[in-house]
């Protein structure tokens, strides 16, 4: 699919995109604190959000959009000053998968993140310093939680879609396990219903990272430098289970950086080292260390069979919502057997679930690049749960 | 395969052993130094190396085996007072796969590793202190050139056959393309003839957060402590691609340890972290991070076709070897496409090649485990070039 990166920016094929945007935050659970899963009581808790398009008068077109470990609530659009629009721009606008002419799109961060919802890094009210590692243990179930107030402040009772890829997606699965009929339908993409043995040890090997730099202090470094070395360790690890091999070989092969012959020493010899090392050093300046530990943590935690005390289908079992589950041929981290399983599900329970399998050399990152090819799929979808909600109403 | 690990011990199975080793050490280029593929020179130069079997009169029947990254010139019997026996005893031995009844072996710790032969942790005899990081950088070609001197030095003119799997499997193909009249045949496992972009990535990853612990100090921390936890992350790294998704999940699944219920803190949840967690710290003791550092990059640098100046099929012709080339088909670190392009490349010169793909659900790891699926394949194909060989004599 790699022809359509050369093609002119989507926005300019498609009009004029959503345009300036702003982050709203709300206090949350000011008056009574979140009971988390764990049981272990949390707030007041902020969120951070952003709206795209108009709710209906009847509130029947809210999409929720969930993102994945590094992203935020900031999912289309431009911010002020900004150099590059939202992490899902290419899929949510006027004309877009997400078309903001016919849909209010709801994004917000999520809890444990960095990027203006409460998490370890926001001041804990209690000793007017970083929480640090006192910050409680979150699920995915915590964050749908969270998710669900900040639908309640703003009136919105039930949601057309929930969509999500990777651990987006695994908000998306969980929203019609924990709140059955608040939702329509499901979206999830490039994800699972559980984190495999090899998902939790690769997320392991980058919290250990992260914690075997010294200046990781035990999760208390706000005051000084951070764990800088050991993140951008941990964010190298994420980034090659993103792509897939032959994806590598496409895009870097054995294509030595800036000389002809190797450096016979330990610089950079390679372009996809230097890479690599890019990704890793930009993402220190962008994430906090501990969001990272404890939203590994929560993606190992996943697991709709709740220890295997229960069964997917008996998960799913009562869920009226329908399923669209989309997979990337090349994702070998999110590999396309889970949301099979997932699908299998929902259909021994008489549900409505729609599998899609995607080729594409992307690896896991296809959720993104592959933009092109998932709107059509999404817009049908979505056209037919709206319409038959409408039916429904009628 | 997993029945085969229920089954006795298989030196018991198979008679004796070896029994008690001693590993020899010898040193070499004492006169003249070693040229490096790199220009630099460097001697003397120590090389452990283990026998096993008897050499015959004409000196027709030895085997080279190769080691992969982690180890050393102890490939089969016990060392006195040893709680385990050498890395490939379950494959070298009376009426193994290298049949010491019949055939000679030899096996030598590399150039660049900790074992023995010189390397970063050795002294250098110009200052009287350790090398570090001012040891030399060694590809691949200079581990052979090693082997082959050591050869010399036994009298030993030409192999019947090279074998190894991994960065064991990069020599055993180095082989015949710099000595093509010195092997007689090539057993390469779960190999490739060029380290792609991927295979790079993550042993950059691995540099990366052994050079990210302020203990690497460079390369000099031989009279400190060294960079235990990045030396630990880089390996935890290492096994993750040496066991496959379906392996691990079999392997550990998403058991919880020593509890029925998730923490909720940052301590061991799963068995498979606490796995990752031993290897690593067991490595520590027992694996210098320089020579991690130094034998990567000459895997990374690993590359027949001379960074693409030469196809596969020119490297491998005028070389009279037989090959024998095995992958498995979980090992998604050495893909089983890589071996067959060397397949591929041998007979379009006409030459002589068997390939065996093996079913295995334990990932890289299986060059080691399926012993027993290998044994028939490899005592086989060595038999076919022993008797190849005798009828040329006669």
């Amino acid at each position: 699919m790699r022809h359509f990166h050369d093609m002119s920016d989507p926005s300019e094929l498609q009009g004029e995109g959503i345009g300036l945007v702003q982050t709203a935050t709300v206090r949350l659970y000011d008056q009574q604190p979140l009971v988390l899963e764990s049981g272990v009581t949390l707030g007041p808790i902020d969120v951070a959000y952003e709206t795209y398009g108009t709710l209906s008068p009847n509130r029947d077109n809210v999409i929720l959009a969930c993102h994945a470990l590094s992203g935020g609530a900031h999912a289309a659009g431009w911010l002020a000053g900004a150099t590059k629009p939202g992490w899902w721009d290419v899929f949510i606008g006027p004309g877009k998968a997400l078309d903001t002419n016919r849909y209010f799109v709801v994004s917000s961060n999520v809890i444990g993140s960095c990027y203006g919802t409460t998490g370890p890094s926001s001041i804990d009210p209690s000793t007017g310093k970083p929480f640090g590692p006192r910050f409680p243990v979150v699920t995915v179930g915590d964050m749908v939680q969270v998710q669900a107030r900040l639908l309640d402040s703003l009136g919105i009772d039930s949601l057309l879609a929930v969509i999500g890829g990777s651990m987006g997606g695994m908000q998306a699965l969980q929203w019609p396990v924990q709140y059955p009929h608040r939702v329509r339908s499901v979206i999830a993409i490039a994800t699972t219903s559980h984190h495999s043995a090899q998902q939790i040890a690769f997320n392991e090997v980058a919290r250990q990272a992260i914690m075997a730099d010294p200046a990781w202090n035990g999760g208390d470094y706000y005051e000084m430098e951070g764990p800088r070395l050991g993140l951008a360790v941990a964010r190298m690890i994420g980034h090659i289970t993103y792509l897939s091999d032959l994806g590598m070989a496409q895009k870097f092969g054995r294509r030595l950086r800036n000389r002809e012959k190797f450096g016979y020493d330990f610089s950079l010899d390679f372009e996809v080292e230097s890479y690599l090392r890019h990704q890793g050093e930009s993402f220190v300046g962008r994430f906090d260390a501990n969001s990272l530990l404890y939203m590994t943590k929560a993606l190992d935690y996943f697991d709709l069979t709740n220890g295997g005390t229960r069964s997917l289908e008996e998960a799913f079992r009562g869920c009226p919502s329908r399923f669209l589950l989309i997979t990337f041929s090349s994702d070998w981290l999110y590999p396309a057997y889970q949301l099979k399983e997932v699908a299998h599900a929902v259909r021994r329970n008489h549900g409505d679930a729609t599998y899609c399998e995607i080729r594409s050399d992307y690896g896991h990152d296809a959720f993104l690049l592959e933009y092109r090819e998932q709107t059509p799929i999404v817009v049908s979808f979505l056209e037919r749960v709206h319409r038959s909600g409408r039916r429904e109403h009628a």
